[in-house]
């Protein structure tokens, strides 16, 4: 199966977020179920200090875990964030920052992503904030290219 | 005393914020432990349904958090994100969005901000997020003209 | 309308909660959208310091925030707790803890609840505890004696 | 080095949770930050469907993290949450539920763990519960028989 085409809504999606054009965002990653979005730092996206707002790594990391759930669902499938909680753990500075979403829980209705981010730095990936994200799904019914059962098998996904 | 004098020193650190520029953010109500920061709507802060992206909820959120935090506290001190937890109870839509940090606690290092935004549409206000922060404060020692008295009592400030 | 018997399916399902037993908690007050539970501070209730430890606090906080939400509903209904976070603004200590959890917003099948958490000592209650819940909602259609007018009114409660 | 003697400051402490004992709680896997506590299912810690309550899922699991923390510091340390965020992802049902607490960060002060809930139901366990908690280190120095550099070590520990 071309994993390309059966992932194409992501990226379509991901291409209509005004926000993502305005902070230069770019899909670095796209896999069932996971999702890197990766950001130059400069200093328009900056706190007081310098350093990358809380806001804007909260921001990569919200799309990050949408479109991770997104990659598991059908066409024509909507996700929207019920909640998500995020602790900070470093100052978020260097040349990159790189938030990731990844699925850990799909029900019919509900689930839950892990959101990570890391900035680079002279070469060194540091973790800046890690957290987690719940999410409502709207599903479609648009099969995307895939095969019923593969459907079946993806939406089954557990964390376990 | 000269309240705005008091707290210049949030609206000079609010100004070196590069993201608050890029979003067009400005705060429109500032009192001791209550921030509101307001925003016009428009596409580039969009996600995928030209809704305001949660992310940017989320940032003005933490601004507004932050700075009421730093509202309480002397001239030097400082004041990170140790973490938010924020639910996103409606669409942010209409023409603008006003993000509220209200002070719950302040501890000698810890406290917790209560965080509320609404959009404004055809004239009514809805809430669109929900949420607490905890932050970390790194207490100054300059006084920005207030009483040694009055400081005290600021900083005693319990949710109660 | 006889309130007592709008709410009885609230206290009938708290008695069958094994837990609240365990803890000797009891509802003191019980309001469409508002419940409190309290429970006398006690020895077997402690983590190491001698406070109430803070998994119980959030155990009363769970609960008051659930049947806050199933007052809100026709009998027969179930709610469900997606996920909570709570700060821990103070040692729990004195001799009784009360929880309060108050409906913030209610959908169709999702919402969000406050919760708060005060000790007695000495006659002066205190802030233990603060957060929020988010919850799922599934609705029963028997009418507990509600007129259909009052039963919409019930549900369509915004946080506004 | 005897590992035992160098974390008997952890049992000791958990010992002393009357909490614990109410609900039959003991530490099954105790290894330098990482806990997991055990406790069999009863009807006396459920909620209204014979579920466990998602309060005693979050007391195991809040403990657990505690004293994954404390396993990292000197004697004579103490470890205080800030605040914790629990998803619940299954009803917490079956023979037994274990909850688990790993440190992911570990700064001077602060920190923040991972919370991870199982239950086991015929032989399959199942994920029920997981979230994040922040803490505050009161740090003791006490030297629990480690050497130095061995602290020093334990210390550094950094989520990379």
């Amino acid at each position: 199966m071309n994993s390309r085409r059966y992932l194409s809504h992501v990226t379509k999606s991901f291409r209509t977020q005004g926000v993502m054009k305005l902070l230069r965002a770019r899909i670095i990653t796209l896999r069932r179920g996971l999702v890197e979005i990766s950001v130059p730092i400069r200093s328009s996206l900056s706190q007081q200090d310098g350093f990358v707002h809380a806001g804007v790594v909260a921001t990569l990391l919200d799309s990050a875990g949408g479109y991770a759930v997104l990659s598991l669902l059908l066409e024509g499938s909507r996700v929207l964030t019920v909640e998500f909680k995020i602790n900070f753990t470093s100052p978020a500075v260097g040349e990159v920052v790189r938030a990731k979403g990844m699925v850990r829980k799909l029900g019919t209705r509900l689930g839950v992503c892990e959101l990570e981010a890391r900035t680079k730095s002279e070469g060194n990936w540091k973790l800046c904030a890690w957290g987690s994200q719940t999410f409502y799904c709207i599903r479609g019914v648009k099969a995307n290219h895939v095969s019923d059962a593969e459907t079946r098998g993806l939406e089954k996904l557990q964390m376990s």
